[in-house]
């Protein structure tokens, strides 16, 4: 059997267990909440679209918000976001989210470096709140090496079906690349906590990536039933956050 | 070269036309909106995934709304869907829509018949309004036969990665065909307007509706410059409303 | 017993008659719908309070909707109103609606004549289904002189407690008035419909305005026990639609 | 001069300090966020009315929702309040608020402990982060003695006018005075903050309430500019939270 087979065979084990998670969720009524955060194409997308495949399009929302109106611009920085959280029985995938305050806004000087540190000291009271209210959350930040996010950018470029990836902050990515380490150490350092951890997810294998990201999820659940017959997330690929591990944008073993 | 290749490239060649389409509506503020009506089973899930497939996620919005809650319920009917239509640059896809009323509700008796006579009223002012208004609207009926019917829905109880797609109805959509049938036609013949006319689409072969689907849309957004080598739709498959040719569930040639 | 007695005796009588429609709305689930028309300073806000004054704070909103924000203006032109549509047992009354589209912004050139014809085309096509639907409806037209409106402003412009009413639109009503007098015939001609008439009020005098507001209000409820003991509404005083009656602006007996 | 006539004139002098108030609010893009709790017949309404009487009308909103639907009731306990949070230059006041949850909710057994408990954790972090947002809020606790509140409640159900003033859990107001009283304490006690103080006014007197309410609300906005010629908000009437004056329901000198 292939290498490419095995992958599809443990693709639909975890999407299994993910369906047994969401039976789960609208029998008991929990919320499931998950955040997807990393470098421009570090596969966000994809690991997105393989989790919803199978759930409930009914119950499952997978959120990626444009930008904001004038209206929405002028009210408390979460509110727009409050709006798209589970109900019970939901299940809400965030492509980018809250954190782009400390992401992209930092580098780009889009918002001011108030508004910055002020959102790095609500965010652990918001989503502290959310966890202790029942909300079963995981927030994801997938990582990949400045080589890796070269070669996915140039690949992009020349495929006329990507148009809608590529964007002018692309070169900036490269470009900025140690600003942008620096702010994704910053936020990961100050918004990683005991509710709330980050789950680091070393992407520049897309495949392994996306199990890893799964079975974290179903990790991140709290129900342990879900786990029977799933694979451990491998080690080499998946880890708690280290903040030492990432500090050169390359992860450590 | 390989049927499935032929399907593929002619998928790729569809599928960048309408990111040129989206382009456009982005550039010139069109609001897209689809509405995907049609049998259990028919097809819609992966006929709107194919066409969302690279368009822009941040402006563009699959809906499959779960049920009303009890406030409202006890809204104006098209209130709920109304919150979801597109503004401009934005492309909305109903995956099942405000025509539940007139289908599943009267087979099912979920609604009242003066409820659902005053929809079938109602649907043609408020469409011609939303398209007098500007927006870029097409609403496709996917057809396919009894026996179509009841192979996929076997396949799919078959299937656990298909759970979600299961519902109590199934049994319900084969045993009422007829129901089903009466249901559709009245609903196709009083709602198919100038402004808004239903985009039949026979659905027995998956690929070959989805290319079809993917042409009308294209067509439907009124920009010729759109068209440019795009294969015109196959006759065979899809075609204009024709009550006649669907009367008996099976569609003529 | 003094004039103002009379006033506030028959206001009590009335507003008493209100509530027990809201008690039939809420034990019934009727929806209550009406929308506050009328010239610069003709009384929409003194009429308004006093029907709301005595209700059910939580389930009656008087709406007066600020400035669409940028994606507001990008939606369908009734969708930002439509959210606002009452469910069953609630009423909601607007103060100032969709109706902007062929008052102030025809005078002011806020819109373009396509979008303020098309308005006028789909108004009635609008309200129709609203009330098919069962919203009972009521829409005034508070209609004041042009002397009448010249001393309420000037009055407005003397008390610094009504700073917020006024506004540099007020000189134009008084300049452009014959401009506002063609607007409003157009918009009461094309608008008022067999489901949904215009109620005009002459309301010079504020006191049987108001009054005569409040009885027609309860005609409108469709309600003929909460008719009991409340007075026919004041020939003198308002009247049906009748453009001849309106056309130099001063109302005819 | 009159007793009354003080009043009208003090009055109308902090309206015009209101007016002033909001004309910065929007100059500047403050948010301002009142919230309003007390005893029932406390004198909620009067005083929002009083505040609202003569600001703008499109951006100031009296907010008093309505029971949860189903769908909010299952979602995150604050996510519908969020929803009334306001933008830049407007006024938002709370007629009861979230805090229903540590009084009614409470006293009546309308949710379980563990969410009582669970939302007096979170509100000081809530809270907090809007204030620290630029938002600028006040909330007051309106308290009056069990024999004030024994009168108004006689004298509302003595008036036909106040049918929706009355509720089945007013007589349970006076049976469990002593359980609201704990309710209170609790709440003022564990909520009461830094950032978001709570204010308490002694309200058996409904117009020196009013008043003091005004003036704190000015005081609370931050700008000093607008208390000028504002008397000094009055100690025998209002006072800054103390727990010990408020233990036995009778407000302590």
């Amino acid at each position: 059997m292939s290498k490419s087979d095995d992958y599809e065979a443990e693709l639909a084990r975890l999407q299994l267990a993910l369906i047994g998670m969401q039976k789960k969720a609208i029998a008991e009524g929990w919320q499931i909440l998950a955040v997807f955060e990393g470098r421009d194409a570090a596969g966000k997308d994809g690991a997105i679209s393989r989790i919803t495949e199978h759930l409930d399009r009914r119950q499952t929302i997978a959120v990626a918000l444009p930008k904001p109106s004038d209206r929405e611009r002028s009210e408390w920085y979460f509110q727009r976001y409050v709006e798209w959280l589970p109900a019970c029985g939901e299940a809400v995938l965030f492509n980018r989210s809250w954190y782009n305050r400390a992401g992209v806004e930092k580098v780009m000087g889009f918002s001011t470096p108030q508004q910055q540190e002020q959102f790095l000291r609500d965010v652990p009271a918001f989503e502290k709140m959310l966890v202790e209210n029942g909300m079963r959350y995981a927030k994801f930040w997938l990582d990949i090496t400045r080589e890796t996010q070269a070669e996915r950018l140039k690949a992009r470029s020349a495929d006329p079906l990507k148009a809608f990836k590529i964007s002018p902050l692309d070169a900036v990515a490269q470009e900025k690349w140690d600003d942008y380490t620096d702010a994704r150490d910053d936020m990961l350092t100050r918004t990683s906590t005991t509710e709330a951890p980050w789950i680091c997810v070393r992407a520049d294998h897309k495949k392994a990536a996306r199990l890893n990201i799964i079975r974290w999820l179903l990790h991140a659940s709290g129900d342990k039933t879900l786990l029977k017959g799933v694979a451990q997330p491998d080690p080499e690929v998946i880890f708690p956050f280290d903040v030492a591990a990432l500090t050169d944008g390359r992860l450590a073993r």
